[in-house]
């Protein structure tokens, strides 16, 4: 099915391209930040707009998932807080197969503290995140410092940041003005920030990234609040760009037939949008 | 000036203690919760409302500064994340100073995650948080699922929470009602949640804690938005219970004296208020 998501990929016709939107490709040309740019691109040539989300708690199991399922994604999204056995060389072998399987590492380490207490978590410590990861993400609760804050560490190293303007989990907090707050924050930082952790599309402007988690092909809940919507709801209906899908595969029989069906299923959906 | 802040702590008279409310040691006795119990007794006993936020990256650096502060504290913070030579005996030496000096640690994670990625953050990973950190907190935006994840973890463990309920940063987003959503949700999880991390007293109920960061003996801010209050300021005028001061005392040409000075400040605050 590596052919499959190939055709996929290569099969939108320029017409098709522009009646509801710009390809991937075409916002790929309009952004300046780098790692925006590369992401499109990524997402066009592959024909991927998934976005594993890695949630396993050993390295090596984490680093054979990726190897598997590495064709079939636009980037690869880490908690590198749970892994039990992490060492130095993590972020060295995550990058090798970043570059083997040309796909972006998004670190989902939510950062919400002030301004200098972010830049040396995402800096320093044990992880040294901001050596590895050319994606993080932010709450904006703690107002635009915390983008100042990361800004002036990951900037000068090629980094990005995703600010986390809706969430999916039940009751989140997150309300139409906090969005909305978020996106000025974001508008305000373009030189660093690239998109959004949201449930929907929440700007006109094609070089922002959106990107959905809480994505399975049934929808749902789990036990602790979190809620499920499929990849046609998120990318068709609500004008997101990236399905992000951690249990969906990870915790299917087979991990990698999961990521080409979830592959396929955001693709669709976004060939659908613009069709 | 051991003596003196022994002194501050033994100098209430009974009738000053009920005038504007309880005094610690009869807030302790309230407690259902083990550790907002032990943490209220530890400020009557030592007379300190001083909460150490022990901001350096060096676990060793960080260990002997706990040392030298801790008889004039009545908590630790710390950001674990940030220590660049981190080993898994850490907790274990922290928690030996903390019953040397009897003060409780409090790991400031500021979890921010649906329920099921929070509950592996806090128990797993390097740093087994859960294993030792009494306290640690959590910001309410994912909704009452993030209180839910650690409180699974947490309360077997003997751990507790406290809600980031205000900031101290400027053009942070939790407003009116961001806070009030979190009050609420601290209400719902009183087994687990033992206070706020706020700016100012947000609910009449004596046994939930009140701590206050972005605190120095004179007000200011820094350059990435944070905004500093005094300790008469944070205690006195706005009925917090708690000072949590980093840089005041750290960047001091003597942290010793500086943290003397502000055990001293927090706690006449107190009893001024009491008064």
């Amino acid at each position: 099915t590596s052919a499959v998501s190939q055709s996929v990929g290569d099969g939108q016709s320029p017409e098709k391209r522009t009646k509801k939107g710009l390809s991937f490709g075409e916002r790929a040309q309009l952004c300046s930040n780098a790692v925006s740019r590369r992401l499109f691109e990524v997402m066009e040539t592959k024909g991927s707009n998934l976005v594993l989300s890695a949630d396993v708690t050993q390295s090596l199991q984490l680093l054979q998932l990726v190897d598997k399922i590495g064709p079939y994604v636009c980037a690869v999204k880490t908690h590198v807080d749970i892994l039990e056995d992490f060492t130095p060389d993590f972020g060295t072998r995550l990058t090798e197969l970043a570059t083997k399987h040309d796909f972006l590492i998004f670190e989902d380490r939510k950062f919400a503290d002030i301004g200098n207490t972010v830049s040396l978590q995402y800096e320093g410590g044990m992880y040294r995140i901001s050596d590895w990861a050319d994606i993080v993400n932010a709450h904006t609760v703690p107002g635009s410092g915390v983008v100042q804050g990361l800004k002036q560490v990951g900037q000068p190293k090629g980094g990005a940041c995703l600010l986390i303007a809706e969430m999916s989990s039940a009751g989140n907090l997150a309300n139409a003005d906090y969005t909305k707050a978020t996106v000025k924050m974001a508008e305000d930082h373009r030189d660093f920030v690239i998109g959004f952790i949201c449930q929907s599309r929440l700007t006109s402007d094609p070089t922002f990234l959106h990107m959905t988690p809480g994505v399975q092909l049934e929808e749902g809940r789990d036990g602790l609040g979190q809620r499920y919507l499929t990849p046609m709801e998120v990318i068709n209906n609500r004008g997101s760009d990236i399905i992000i899908v951690g249990r969906g595969i990870i915790k299917a029989d087979n991990p990698e037939v999961a990521a080409k069906q979830y592959q396929e299923a955001g693709y669709s959906a976004y060939l659908s949008r613009l069709s």
